[in-house]
């Protein structure tokens, strides 16, 4: 079988978008159709099932999935979900995000830097309070009045109790808010990784592609008072294969979708942001893949990173591809005009046409936005000067007023990641920092004022340089006295990269401003109008867009025909040695080669199925109609990016890791017996 | 005055198409608008002056244009056009692309590896005898007997003449057919080069940008017989300035533009062709910029490619802005359904229809054919091996039924770039060839049968390396013996690279074929029917789309306005040395810091004129009324590369640097006397 390919996704033709279809939806789990998933699947789903998965299901915040899935804590994840945590935690000379982190025994379990479990027990609406809120308020205000409002109410919830988190979700796309309150846990530790050889074989050329071969598994573990947190919410671990056209249910947190967005959102990012998305992460790619050729420290540093700008390539080519192509624009469009022809709206009233302009408007400030206020997203230095230099600043001010990430209901999850310590590469913050700095410069030009601002007469190359060898922010004690000090220890201070933050914040601030008076709000209320409008014409059959809390999506075990190419839904252990060439990344981890004549060479490896899930769902649970785990998500295929506009069952599909090859190599490639046991309770 | 920048092609909004201005046009020598010319500028242009231009016009095969300047044979054109032969004629240790080749003695000047200058002498119409040749053809078939008598046509008229060169141009694409003769010299010195510093000052950054700083000027010398050639046509060097609004007219070879394609084509430029240029460029651009910080012998030897790549990548996200821009769009598509309105058309007959058809056929075809067929473009090797084992079989064959390149016709043009020792960077060699395979993988995807013929079992990383270090093909003497063995020592070699290239290339040709047998083949009927649509409803008011071959453009010195701002036409010295921080690409060449007491800051440098040129325009001279020189072109404005598609007069500009600035610059920093006397006939 010919899996389809970035290049396909570029020529094509993509597929209609065609009517909704009966499998389709990120469903909340307030709001889930049982009765139309019993007259689609037969399966009966109750207020227990969705309870019991809903408490099993812990969001992680690398912006993955996970699940319980033993009595002592054990979560289950993608690998490349606890990658970071798995370099981060390897010792000199040694690297498990390639040798991998095998079971040793509890006492060796070591927490994840910065990494938090947030699992969901209650959602209220208050949709009023915010809308009460934001009355009479237009622009940057009417952002602030609800930031202030949702930071106040989480506040009320939530209180400083380092055990809960709240948040304030827009679902609908403004047309409905909703308290989401959560049960934290900040000390997650790696229990499990099988490394990349393994779970990542076939690398970036087998990412979005099936059919795939991938043990893309790690196992974490929820701790509390350093001790393993009592989970009797745990799902079954049911190590039997899936079968072909069997019912299953994908719960996870999938990140932002734009299906509910209007055309001109969408044409914004077809015209403006995915291009320039896509000849930055390419060019980050080509200077990070020959930084990683210079020698073997600098291949183990931007291993992940790397990793990550493939796969967000991908997902800009995937979607460019979705936008692209006229079939489905024309679908959207119809969708649009459906809603419009179905609304009355009073005289010079017209929130589509708001829209429009608020568009005109990112297209205007979207360099500077983006240059300054997000600024080089991808350095750990960047992050913690930023955090440092605002957060010293702010934190002088009353919650209500400050800027929303330095509210005192979000200061626990910002010190964890300022103050927990994480190593840094000071050669790779220095590549990002240039390349962040050459890419300002061009983007803004070389005669823009921030230009001036960011560079003076120093060029990137140059002032990266400096600032990354010049600065002791790497240091974890250093960061917690400028973080205890404040604004007074901040002023003082002489550090390269404070300083330069220290002069360049003014201005990103007042980049925020302008997008938030011009963009941000008035783009949330013609969302929520529209929004109103929508439910008013459709009801309450349709799901919110995806916004990185917990949904269910159903679907069947299912493979695909695509430009009259059928590709099935099972891959087996024989394909993954059969595919193996010895060289990267198509390697295979010396321990599969040794137990290659223990392993049963029909196990189901990887499957796929026609979950609608979108990026986020990594780690998700596969479940069976029993709510038993029968495998985990890790992907989807290269059709299933076109998620992010709307979905196609016919094509898109979500690519997983069976129970099956899990248990059978966690027991014969890595002798991991204890976890086997632990997963299945013997 | 803030210059136009990518982010702004990306963001825009770009002008609308609009209609046919007064002075668009890349006319062609045998049909000048001279009575439109004297209405729009008061200037008569009679059959002399146009004779004199183009007998003073000598295309270059590193795709530039450039003009003789005295009557030794002295050729003007852009340090860019000239940066290949300068570093490769750069000794060890030394860099004539950043130091310059600062004029010695003619006993120095010495020959540019490769490059050939060709003069225009005569055009005849051959279009009854190409379309009588194709009678009866389709598909590949059509192609080779098109080839194969244009092949004859040349050889009949040029021979085996050294000093001759022919080819058939398709004009109007493919509405009329004419064989150019020129006057070839394959001995083409470099006689003077100012270097990067002050050529290409603020580099990339400004690159497309206007205003614009920059000595890109370069002199080149005609030789034969180990002579310099006496040139009699030579054009007059004015010194003096340029004023506002004076007339210009610019003469050269502009390449290939898209402006009489169907929409059907440039859609599939629009989704398919440029979204992945934009994305190899992109990565290509980072895998370099990292390999040029490696060390220096990598920054001198990337120098020129990197630039080549920079300037493609702008080039397309200015073709992809054109074409993402719904008013630009919306006018070509007027004009298309113009001239079908005009057209009454036999049932069932629809070159429109076909068009699109061959262009489903090419987006089917296309990554194949750009893998295989195309292959690795930018490897010297590559192309020496491709040559060899190519050239080794076809010129087994009778003339008519080679591959059109291995025709007797271009024999002495492969054998030139073949044979002329030129140094290979294996380092540099081994990035580009492992990118290229890289990129197969990916674009064509792991699974696919053509690669695993390309790679086998081993990575991109691995064959790379092995082909570049195994391979004897960087020496001439070596490819020699091979090319003069024929396909027997061909079949005979050992050499890493031929083995490979033996072993690919039966597929390379079957992508070929199956390419021209339903792309180009149907392209070239259909293209040729709706350009005799064309002429018969517009009439000889047409000029053809540009074709790499001698064009003249008139216009005016004049600034622009676009988004309410205005810039004016001219830069000075003065600006140039207020632009200066110092630092790469802004840093000023020593000579020009030390000589900043003697130049008159007020020199005009740089200029820019409404002049229609486009890429292949790049060391074309800026005349003045009288056919004077008062410049030479070298960059468009970013609007400009719109141009590909449809002109707009009143944003797009040439960007050109004054014969004031070189005469002052040649005497007050180089003390480039002799050349300034030679110039000026002083």
């Amino acid at each position: 079988m010919k899996p389809i390919s970035v290049a396909a996704a570029f020529a094509l033709a993509a597929v209609s978008a065609g009517a909704a279809r009966a499998d389709e939806g990120l469903w909340t789990f307030d709001a889930f159709p049982a009765a139309k998933v019993k007259a689609a699947l037969g399966v009966t789903i109750d207020q227990a099932w969705l309870d019991k998965v809903r408490l099993a299901s812990a969001r992680l915040s690398v912006g993955c999935s996970s699940s319980i899935v033993s009595g002592q804590g054990l979560l289950l994840t993608n690998h490349h979900c606890a990658a970071d945590c798995a370099q981060s935690l390897s010792p000199p000379g040694q690297d498990y995000t390639r040798t991998g982190f095998i079971e040793t025994s509890l006492a060796e379990e070591r927490t994840c830097p910065g990494l938090v479990a947030d699992i969901l027990l209650e959602t209220t609406d208050v949709t009023a309070r915010m809308l009460a809120a934001g009355k009479g308020f237009s622009g940057e205000a009417l952002v602030k009045a609800r930031a202030a409002a949702a930071s106040a109410m989480t506040q009320q919830v939530c209180g400083a109790d380092p055990k809960l988190h709240c948040e304030v979700v827009s679902l609908y796309q403004g047309g409905q808010f909703k308290l989401y309150r959560y049960r934290r846990y900040d000390d997650v530790r790696l229990a499990f990784d099988p490394g990349d050889p393994a779970a990542f074989f076939g690398g970036d050329p087998d990412n979005f592609n099936f059919p795939r071969y991938a043990l893309d598994c790690a196992f974490l573990r929820l701790y509390e008072g350093g001790k393993p947190v009592v989970t009797p919410q745990r799902l079954v671990w049911n190590p039997a294969p899936p079968t072909a056209g069997e019912p299953t249910f994908v719960a996870g947190d999938p990140g932002g979708t734009f299906r509910e967005q209007t055309i001109a959102q969408i044409e914004f990012q077809r015209d403006v942001s995915l291009p320039v998305e896509l000849a930055e992460l390419s060019e980050l790619r080509g200077r990070l893949i020959r930084f990683t050729e210079e020698d073997p420290a600098n291949a183990r540093a931007a291993d992940e990173p790397l990793n990550d700008v493939e796969n967000a390539f991908k997902v800009t080519v995937g979607r460019l591809a979705a936008l692209d192509d006229p079939e489905f624009m024309a679908a959207r469009r119809a969708a649009e005009a459906d809603l419009r022809a179905r609304t009355r709206l009073p005289p010079g009233v017209d929130p589509w046409r708001d829209m429009a302009a608020a568009q005109k408007a990112r297209a205007r400030l979207f360099v500077a936005w983006r240059q300054l206020e997000r600024g080089a997203d991808s350095s750990q230095l960047f992050g913690y000067a930023r955090d440092l230099v605002r957060g010293g600043l702010e934190r002088g001010k009353p919650s209500a007023d400050r800027l929303p990430r330095y509210a005192d209901s979000e200061l626990p999850g910002v010190e964890k990641a300022l103050l927990d310590p994480d190593p840094i590469v000071p050669a790779l913050e220095q590549l990002v920092l240039e390349f962040w700095l050459s890419k300002s410069r061009e983007l803004l030009t070389a005669d823009d004022p921030d230009t001036k601002l960011l560079l003076g007469a120093e060029s990137p190359e140059q002032l990266s340089r400096r600032l990354v060898s010049a600065t002791r922010l790497g240091d974890a004690g250093v960061r917690k006295a400028l973080w205890d000090g404040g604004w007074k220890a901040i002023q003082a201070s002489d550090d390269s990269l404070i300083r330069f933050m220290v002069e360049i914040d003014p201005e990103a601030r007042r980049a925020r401003a302008a997008f938030e008076d011009q963009v941000t709000g008035p783009e949330a209320r013609a969302s929520e109008a529209i929004a109103r409008l929508r439910l008013a014409a459709y009801g309450q059959s349709l799901y919110p867009d995806g916004t990185f809390t917990l949904r269910l999506s159903y679907g069947r075990v299912a493979g695909w025909t695509w430009r009259a190419q059928t590709v099935g839904p099972f891959t087996t252990f024989a394909g993954l040695y059969g595919r193996a060439t010895g060289q990267p990344p198509f390697d295979l981890d010396p321990r599969w080669i040794a137990a290659r004549h223990k392993l049963n060479p029909d196990t189901i490896f990887n499957f796929v199925t026609d979950n609608d899930i979108i990026g986020g769902n990594s780690g998700s649970p596969v479940l069976n109609a029993k709510a038993e785990v029968i495998g985990v998500a890790f992907d989807g295929n290269i059709l299933s990016i076109g998620g992010d506009y709307g979905w196609d069952g016919r094509v898109n599909r979500s690519v997983a890791l069976t129970t099956a090859a899990m248990t059978e190599a966690l027991t014969k490639v890595y002798g991991a017996n204890a976890l086997v046991r632990e997963l299945t309770d013997k």
